[in-house]
């Protein structure tokens, strides 16, 4: 006898500053959320420990954990192979291997699969947004730093290593390239994340004259909204910055595609608020880069999952398949 | 009651001068073979008709049909949804979409599936080959193009149209980069071919005076081969070329582990006769550029199918799945 799936799943959205826990319906309806400051707990073994205690009235309200069916968390570095999360630079536990799938599902009684967010964010899509019947997509998240989850044939692509899916340090400019954080030049990343886009602000205040609302800004507060919202009122410079982020975005997908010829590329994030004057740009780059037997097959989306939601919504969806 | 796979398949290497078949067991081991002109047969109806009549002899030398489980198709632009060839220009039939894969199933009375060379040559590598037991790796032929083949999680990408997998078209120098046949710049295969190799060469004689054994060569007969041949002789010249040649094909490779993370880039063709003369560069170039999480953790291998074989073996292992 098949057994029949159980009615919820909890998703966590394992952020550096808030741990956002939403218990979600086959729907993709968030119906009961808590959360928990990730840091001050001691080792995280504490963490899981004071998580599951806050969880208790939030998994009464929707009748107990009988009826949940699994958990998912979407964490920075987060392992889908080794469920533990890997090397994570903004969190408080001071080691290699974080055993947090583990932990949850002894601490739960649950099974458990962990991913990363960009990864979490594609699964969500799929499961609940705008890739929804989707076979072959490639999820962009645009945020501190551009992250992606790669689908083929229905299946998140992990690779070798459950690390699979790094767009944002595909060197987009291999020569005299930005420097990146990874410790290398040129990564898509550099352009085309929040921090990028106000890099190039700040590039193109600091080396013209032309006038642009950006300057009543002090230059080292500029933000990739900022921006957005300058573009918006019809900034010139503003305009031209989001073109240059489009436009180069665009032709790093247009080589993407050379990969699995997606349906979709899906964005998500801050900068997408922007609609046209980001989506423009990146299909016009697209096109004007894009091999010939791909054109015109990919369609350029935003996510359908509202923000405030999507990390949790996309965590909660591996909670099905854990 | 599971069906028993019969002991052999038919695979088919169609080239644009010959059609080589072999019938080949699980083994790998390529049992019969037989070949046909490509050209001069009329309409592709009356090709098929000819190859099978070709085949009977063949067939039979293994006990005839009912020992045969399938037949796989290795072509140009083969496309393994629709099983016909899309736009291939080197091909005598004109016409967009050749439907060979049904063509040979009804003369034949085998399921028979079909794709292009590259991944043909991935199939054969992962049934037979170097990538036995891999689940991950990126296949990369070096010929007259730059072909791949890209497995994730054990399945070939196929992509949203059949059409995934094309990296010789990922563009490595996106700014004034070499004209490509592709009516693009830039792309991987404009260097890293036996073409693009023997242009590095023109480039480099007609641009230096540096003494060199190409010089004896007419400078527009120059081919990838001699330049492997010199540069295994000393010839500096040709040493440099080949390192030009192998950084820029690894620091493609380390944007494209950002992907699948692979466990191995398997290399195919003639370049690869160079052997550590080609293979040494390729893996200098991928750890100067590959992203810290991934380094050191694919390798780096030359296909381990005999040359005059691989094409039918690639093309035949894919029958086992028809």
């Amino acid at each position: 006898m098949a057994t029949e799936k159980k009615p919820y799943v909890i998703g966590l959205d394992l952020g550096g500053t808030n741990s956002v826990f939403g218990i979600v319906d086959a729907e993709g309806n968030v119906v009961a959320t808590t959360s928990v400051k990730t840091r001050g707990h001691g080792p995280v073994e504490q963490y899981v420990k004071d998580c599951v205690e806050a969880l208790q009235s939030t998994i009464a309200e929707v009748g107990g954990i009988e009826q949940i069916q699994g958990m998912g968390i979407g964490a920075p570095n987060g392992n889908y192979y080794t469920n533990c999360i890997e090397y994570a630079p903004n969190l408080p536990w001071d080691q290699e291997n974080i055993p947090l799938g583990k932990l949850f599902s002894e601490a739960l009684g649950l099974p458990v699969a962990m991913t990363n967010d960009a990864n979490a964010a594609a699964i969500g899509e799929m499961t609940y947004g705008a890739a929804r019947g989707m076979k072959n997509f490639i999820m962009i998240t645009l945020g501190t730093g551009v992250g992606s989850g790669i689908v083929c044939d229905g299946k998140m692509v992990y690779g070798s290593d459950g690390l699979a899916g790094e767009l944002g340090h595909v060197r987009v400019e291999p020569h005299k390239g930005r420097e990146c954080g990874c410790g290398r030049t040129g990564c898509l990343e550099t352009y085309c994340s929040a921090t990028g886009v106000a890099r190039t602000a700040r590039e193109i205040i600091e080396t013209s004259d032309t006038p642009t609302i950006l300057r009543d800004i002090p230059i080292d507060q500029i933000e990739s909204k900022d921006v957005s919202i300058a573009a918006s009122k019809g900034d010139e410079v503003a305009k031209s910055i989001m073109d240059f982020t489009g436009r180069l975005l665009g032709r790093a997908c247009a080589d993407f595609a050379c990969f699995n010829s997606p349906e979709a590329f899906i964005f998500f994030g801050g900068l997408t608020k922007a609609g046209d004057l980001i989506m423009d740009p990146i299909k016009k780059g697209y096109e004007e880069n894009i091999l010939k037997c791909y054109a015109g097959k990919a369609q350029m989306l935003i996510s359908q999952l509202d923000d405030a939601k999507a990390a949790v919504l996309g965590a909660s969806a591996l909670g099905w398949e854990a």
